[in-house]
């Protein structure tokens, strides 16, 4: 008779969200946490300016699964911050500067908007639930997202603007994913726009507190049954039931709920060995490369010159800088991001040549005011043991259409969530939650 | 004081190999190796035929480490059967029978003849040392092989051949790997002739008594130093040294080469974790996919009727055949692989499904004696718990200019080897021994 009905490996949101239904189902639970802390990809740093997020922070849009839990936990949202114009930087630009520069021009704007439109219409055709059935899924898994820019897309501003919206979205290159790929997440999201939007779109809102209080009071409300600094190693399955074993111990269960990212989940040993199409999986979905930075000033001295805070480069590695200055302070903040082909060398620099970095592209943008910050915070997702890159892993060419099918399928009594595993808003909060829930809903199916 | 010198994870061709010259250098060392044999990607059945070779087993061309190391354990080798005439079958062969279908066209083969021409002129580009350096790398790298064969190859017939040709030399699609790597891969081979080649090609020669004795005889020579059925689980290192844990124990040296390839070197435990580059690596090398089937008759009845054993065909699942006859036997073997697209879905059927379906491809190609095999034997790589796929790993699109520069780059006292890491011969036993041999060079520097 094994002590639980259901272990859950890892306590981020998606692990939670699945303690959460199963507790509420009569079920005897066990959430098995590597970290001293919940909240997998989403944590938090307190700073003079209050507290910060330093993973995923953002909800809104079409978000319902968030939502309705922030909302459930007794949290609360406030809108992300936009006013002002925003600096857009790209080659060519004299100046990095929005009161001197050229923003994007009105033939790039159009052109950019009718490939958007484009990307938005053959996102409509993916499956969801089977993106390898795509009407069009061989010829868009065979190819990498930037060979469909390069034949596609004339336009120059527009191509530039696009070769850098991509690593804001998946933290890799255009290179790095297939054109399917680009093309599932667009559907999972709604749109382009929804993915790339504040208003009405995944940029909308932040939780108060921190994004990190969803995983938090869900933990509080499962008390014991969250269990912090247990590393899980082997995961032990048969007919009868799972064994899954951590430094110095062992729980036993009916069910296993693996809430890795699945480049992590194949770090796991498995006895016996998993399929070969599961492992092939998890041998190819590598995790996206970013380091988020956050730069605390005396003043939103920026939103005294009309400026929003946010910024968008094609020329300077800080590529995306948005205003993240929290409720009930006086102080100012600036939450940039080194994304994909920026953040892997960078990854080998120390804090304080990262920190001048940020610093000197903040000073392009927003003028000399920016050289005086009170306080940097930062977070290297790659070199975290246990999250190995965020915001979430990717599929290159080609592994849709060979190996998708095993990115959801349970394997006996083993069942997978996470993020990377949702159908809809795959690789947010959102996704995560939902995979959660729906991992949990097969177990009780 | 350490209890060794080096510790060498692995005992495949690459670990003894830098075992061999570490021993020669007076080092105290130790292999650990997972499996209950040597050999790695290297193994065996004995038949009725007598020993078949279940991995790795040609040499040939200008492998000349791995020719020079066969004689100097003593080993012989003998030259692949090559007589006869070869069985094609491209789309809209009416027949899959030699002596009725039409093999490539006049035109198809000058077409295929330019094609690699072409390839073989820009492989020759490449830098074997740094890929990432070569002049075309960020152009090759953002692309699969399969959008330059799209783009650049306009018979029919020799993309038809290409795209069954890549799955035979890297057993993954031409989707899966990028033009760079394909490239690379041709460079470090010397062209795409001797990666298809026989006589003076990678196919020329096999080892008399199978492949693996190549390891088996370097493991006597190490003696007790080689210890069979040790799962190595964490790396811990600084700067006074490593100490590497197994189930049931641990060992202390100055250095360690792990020779795993890097999806697998991805699954062990380090203390202190990885860089983010060494780590971002292991994510994204996955290993081919390769069903090796070896199907044994009375006489090697395809000789008689004028026909060499082998096949190549682009309607198939068994698409590569080739006579793999020991000496010293009336028998005759038959050799096929099913390979990339063709061996994921295979992997989930019964053993008798798969000789079902090979023994069908076998008498299309060769008449209906083989549809009387006397032994069937297989070896589905990718479902190995410790190689998880076979021949190597790839690198897709993205992958060699982004983290290509870890994948040989020591990190403080750890020292990586195994075919991926080789600049000659990459991918091939030739590679492997190179690879161990360079590492161990690295620690006696």
């Amino acid at each position: 008779m094994p002590e639980y009905d259901v272990v859950v490996v890892g306590a981020g949101l998606a692990g939670l969200a699945a303690a959460r239904d199963l507790t509420a189902a009569g079920k005897r639970i066990v959430v098995l946490e590597a970290r001293d802390r919940v909240g997998g990809r989403t944590d938090h740093a307190v700073t003079r300016a209050g507290v910060l997020e330093m993973g995923g922070q953002w909800v809104g849009g079409s978000q319902t699964e968030v939502l309705a839990l922030i909302e459930e936990l007794g949290l609360e949202t406030f809108p992300q911050y936009d006013e002002g114009q925003r600096v857009t930087v790209l080659q060519g630009s004299e100046s990095h500067r929005l009161q001197e520069a050229p923003t994007i021009s009105a033939t790039g704007g159009a052109a950019l908007a009718a490939v958007i439109d484009r990307l938005d219409q053959m996102a409509s055709t993916v499956s969801l639930s089977s993106p390898w059935l795509t009407g069009e899924a061989e010829v868009w898994d065979s190819m990498t997202f930037e060979s469909w820019l390069v034949a596609d897309v004339e336009d120059d501003e527009a191509l530039q603007y696009l070769r850098v919206l991509v690593p804001t979205i998946f933290s890799a290159e255009t290179s790095e994913l297939s054109l399917l790929h680009f093309l599932f997440y667009v559907k999972s999201a709604g749109s382009l726009g929804m993915l790339m939007g504040i208003r009405g779109g995944a940029q909308e809102s932040r939780v108060l507190g921190g994004s990190h209080r969803i995983s938090e009071r869900m933990a509080e409300d499962l008390g014991d049954a969250v269990r912090l600094g247990v590393r899980v190693h082997t995961i032990r399955h048969d007919d009868s039931g799972v064994r899954v074993a951590y430094d110095g111990g062992e729980v036993t269960a009916e069910h296993v709920i693996v809430t890795l990212p699945p480049t992590l989940a194949g770090r796991l040993r498995y006895e016996p060995p998993l399929p070969a199409a599961r492992d092939g999986l998890t041998q190819q979905v590598p995790m996206g490369s970013v380091i988020k930075v956050q730069v605390v000033y005396e003043r939103p001295f920026w939103r005294e010159a009309g400026l929003s805070g946010q910024a968008f480069s094609t020329q300077d590695p800080l590529a995306v800088v948005i205003d993240n200055t929290p409720p009930g302070t006086d102080h100012g903040v600036l939450l940039g991001f080194f994304e994909g082909a920026h953040a892997r060398p960078l990854s080998e620099k120390s804090p304080a040549e990262r920190e001048k970095l940020a610093v000197d592209c903040l000073v392009r943008y927003f003028g000399p005011q920016a050289a005086e910050p009170l306080e940097y915070v930062e977070k290297d997702w790659s070199a975290d043991e246990y999250s190995r890159g965020c915001y979430g892993g990717r599929l290159g060419a080609g592994v849709w259409t060979q190996y998708g099918r095993a990115l959801a399928a349970p394997v006996g009594r083993i069942h997978w969530a996470g993020a990377e595993s949702a159908e809809v808003w795959n690789g947010y909060m959102d996704g995560a939650i939902r995979s959660g829930r729906r991992a949990a809903a097969e177990v009780l199916a």
